[in-house]
C-alpha cells in the first residue's frame, strides 16, 4: 500500500475547507466567550480510568488505548471531552459558584459513529456547572442555537426530551443491564414488537408507558398526549412542564419532542436536546443535563452543556468567499518590503513572487498587484 | 491513584493560559496567512510507514503506536507535522508551482524532549514548496520572526548554519551509522576529546575540519574563520556565502552562527535556523531547508519552513490583560434579553447571574453591570 494512503475514516483537511473550519472555530469560541464561558484545553491522552469511569460501555469501545512508556500504565485517547472538563471543574478549579467552561479540539474514535463519519471529529462544546435549575439547561440550549446562527446554519429545529421520563417508567422494575440496553435500543428504533417482547414481564404501568412512548414524538401536542398516557407514573407531569417551559423560551425556532430517544445521551441525567438542520443526517448538536458526570472526581456538581463536531458542521453550511490577495514582486529593496509589511499589517494577504516563478498561476486568487509607479509602490487591480 | 491524576508531562491548560494560547494561535495563523500560507489540517493518526519513512530513528522512538481495529494495521500518533504537510503537497495538491502551507495542532511524544517539556506540544508551522533558491529559506525565516513579533516576544536572536557543512566534511569518508550518530552527538555537545577519538582514522582534512567546527560558533567573524579553517573542503565557501547573505537580510535582529549544531534537524538538507529568546531554555523556533522530506510520497520537491510549540511560546511572553465583562440579571423579559444580545454582538462578554447565585464572586472579572434605569437597560460601572 502506498505511503500516502490514510486509514479508513481518517482524512486530511485541505486549504479551502480548513480555512472555513478555522473561521467556524473562531466564531463558536467567540460566541461562547460572549456568554462568559472560559476556554480550557484538556490533554488528548489520559489514564484510562479517568477517561472511562462512569461513562458506560459505548465510550470504552470508542476509545483507542495505548501504553505509557514512562509509567507502564494504560492510557486512552479521548473519545469525548465532557468527562475531562468535569474533572477540571471538580478538581482543578474547585470553585463554589457557577462555572462556565468551553473547549475545542480533536477527539478520536476507534470506529466511525455513522457510516460516513470521520474517526477524528473536531469537538466544540460548552458546559455550565453549579446550577441545578432549568435556567442552566436553557442557557446551554440558547448558546448552542447562537453558535449555529454564527456558523450560518439556516432552518434548524430543536428536539427536546428528558431522560428521566424513561427512567421513571423503569423505576422499581428489576431489569438486567443487558435487557435495559435492549429496551433503550428498541425505544430508539421505535421497534414495538421487540419492546413488547422485552417488557412482557414488566408491571403493567411500566409496560404500557414504555409502549406509549413509541408514538410520543412530534410537535407540542405530544406533551398533552404524554400527560394523559403517563399519568400513572409519578414525577412525569413535572418533567413535561419543564419541557413546555423550555420550548416556550426558544422564540421562532421549531421545536419537536421525541420522548423515547436516548441515543447518544449515555451519561445524561435530565433534559436532553438535539439540534437538527437540513443536510445533516444526524443531530448537529447534542446537549442537556448530566449532573453525575463529575462524581468520579469527587465532586458531584450540577452540570449542563452541549457539544458538536465542527467537521460535521462545515459540511452543512455554505463556504464563505475567500478574500482575494495582492501579488507583489520579490524585493531586494527596502521600500518594497516596507510597502508589503504595511499591507500585511492592515490584514491583507500579500504573496511575493519568488524569482523564476513569475509566470505561475497563483495558489491564492490575486485580484490586485503591488506595482511601482513613478518611484512609489501602489496597489492596482490586475 | 486518583482518577484526576494526569500522566507525567501531560497537563490541562486552564482558562487564563488557554485564552492566551488561543490569542497566540490566531495571531500566528493570521501572520502566516498574510504571507499567503494556506492552512491545512492533517490527521492525528496515520499508518506508521507514512509517518516514519525516511525520518530517522529519533522520530520513531517519539511516536506512540497503536493498532487500527478496522484494518489490523499499525497506526502512529503524529510526533511532528512536517512529514504530513509534505505528503499533502506531494500527493493531494500536486501543484507545479510554489505552494505555501501552514498548520497548527497538537502532536504527541512518548517521552518529553527536554526535562520540563510537555508530551503534547501545540505545533505551529509554515512550509514553502517548489522553490530551490535561498529566497524561500529567507522567506520562512522572515515569517518566523514576524510570528514571534506578533506574539510579543522581545529580544530574540537567530542562530544560522547549514547542515551541508558537516556533510561536506564527511563526504567520501566511510562511516558506520552508529559512529555517525556519535560524531553528531560529539559535535552537538562540543566534546573535543570524544570527537578526536571518533575521527582518529578519518582523512586528515575531514578530521581537522570537524575538530575546527567545535570552536566555530559566535558572531559574523565565525564565517571568516570558517572560510580559512575549512578551505580544503569543496563547496563550503559557497555555503558560507549563503549564510552571510541571509544574515545581511535580517535587519536589526542579532545573528549568531553555530556551524557544528545539528540537534533537532534530523531531516534537514540545507540551511537551518534556530530562534532563541530570553526565558526559553531551548530554541523557540527551528527551521530551514528539507528538500528530501516529500521523496517517500513520490515527489521530491524543494521545501523550506519552520515550526514552533505554542505551549513553549506562551511560557516566555507576558500574558495580555483580560477584557472585563458585564454582569447582567437573568432575564425572563424580552427587553433585557435583547439588550444582552446587542452587547454580545458588539464583542462584549455578558455573564448572566443565574437565580440564587446573586451574591457569588464572578468567574469573569466584571467591571460593569446591566441595570434598568427608568425602564431602559443601560451599562454602568460597578
Amino acid at each position: 500500500m502506498s505511503a500516502w494512503v490514510l486509514p479508513d475514516h481518517i482524512a486530511d483537511v485541505l486549504p479551502s475547507e480548513a480555512r472555513h473550519i478555522e473561521e467556524l472555530r473562531r466564531g463558536l469560541l467567540d460566541t461562547a466567550r460572549s456568554y462568559g464561558y472560559e476556554l480550557v484545553m484538556p490533554p488528548l491522552l489520559e489514564h484510562l480510568e479517568s477517561l472511562l469511569t462512569g461513562t458506560g460501555e459505548a465510550l470504552d469501545l470508542q476509545t483507542f488505548k495505548l501504553v505509557d512508556q514512562l509509567s507502564g500504565r494504560s492510557l486512552g485517547l479521548r473519545a469525548d471531552t465532557t468527562q475531562q472538563v468535569a474533572r477540571i471543574d471538580a478538581h482543578l478549579l474547585n470553585r463554589q459558584g457557577v462555572t462556565r467552561l468551553c473547549y475545542c479540539g480533536p477527539v478520536l474514535h476507534t470506529r466511525p459513529d455513522r457510516p460516513h463519519a470521520t474517526r477524528e471529529p473536531l469537538q466544540f462544546g460548552a458546559e455550565i456547572y453549579g446550577h441545578a435549575g432549568l435556567e442552566a439547561d436553557l442557557e446551554a440550549l440558547l448558546l448552542a442555537q447562537d453558535c449555529l446562527r454564527v456558523a450560518q446554519v439556516r432552518d434548524f429545529s430543536v428536539d427536546l426530551a428528558d431522560v428521566r421520563i424513561v427512567r421513571s417508567l423503569l423505576a422499581g422494575v428489576p431489569v438486567e443491564a443487558q435487557v435495559l440496553r435492549a429496551v433503550h435500543a428498541a425505544l430508539a428504533t421505535k421497534d414495538a414488537s421487540e419492546l413488547a417482547s422485552l417488557t412482557r414481564d414488566f408491571p403493567e404501568a411500566s409496560r404500557e408507558g414504555l409502549l406509549a412512548l413509541l408514538s410520543l414524538y412530534g410537535d407540542a401536542k405530544v406533551l398533552d398526549e404524554a400527560e394523559r398516557a403517563l399519568q400513572r407514573t409519578p414525577g412525569v407531569r413535572d418533567l413535561l412542564a419543564n419541557l413546555r417551559w423550555m420550548a416556550s423560551r426558544l422564540g421562532e425556532t421549531p421545536v419537536t419532542f421525541d420522548l423515547a430517544d436516548l441515543r447518544g445521551y449515555a451519561y445524561y441525567s435530565g433534559t436532553r436536546f438535539g439540534i437538527y438542520a437540513r443536510g445533516a443526517s444526524d443531530a448537529l448538536v447534542r446537549g442537556g443535563r448530566y449532573d453525575e458526570v463529575g462524581a468520579v472526581f469527587g465532586r458531584n456538581r450540577p452540570a449542563a452543556g452541549f457539544s458538536l463536531d465542527i467537521k460535521q458542521l462545515v459540511s452543512v453550511v455554505p463556504p464563505r468567499p475567500l478574500k482575494a490577495a495582492i501579488r507583489a514582486p520579490w524585493g531586494e529593496a527596502q521600500d518594497v518590503n516596507a510597502a508589503i509589511a504595511a499591507l500585511r499589517s492592515r490584514g491583507e494577504t500579500v504573496v511575493c513572487v519568488l524569482p523564476g516563478h513569475e509566470s505561475e498561476v497563483d495558489e491564492f486568487h490575486c485580484d490586485r498587484e503591488l506595482v511601482n509607479i513613478a518611484g512609489q509602490w501602489a496597489v492596482q487591480a490586475i
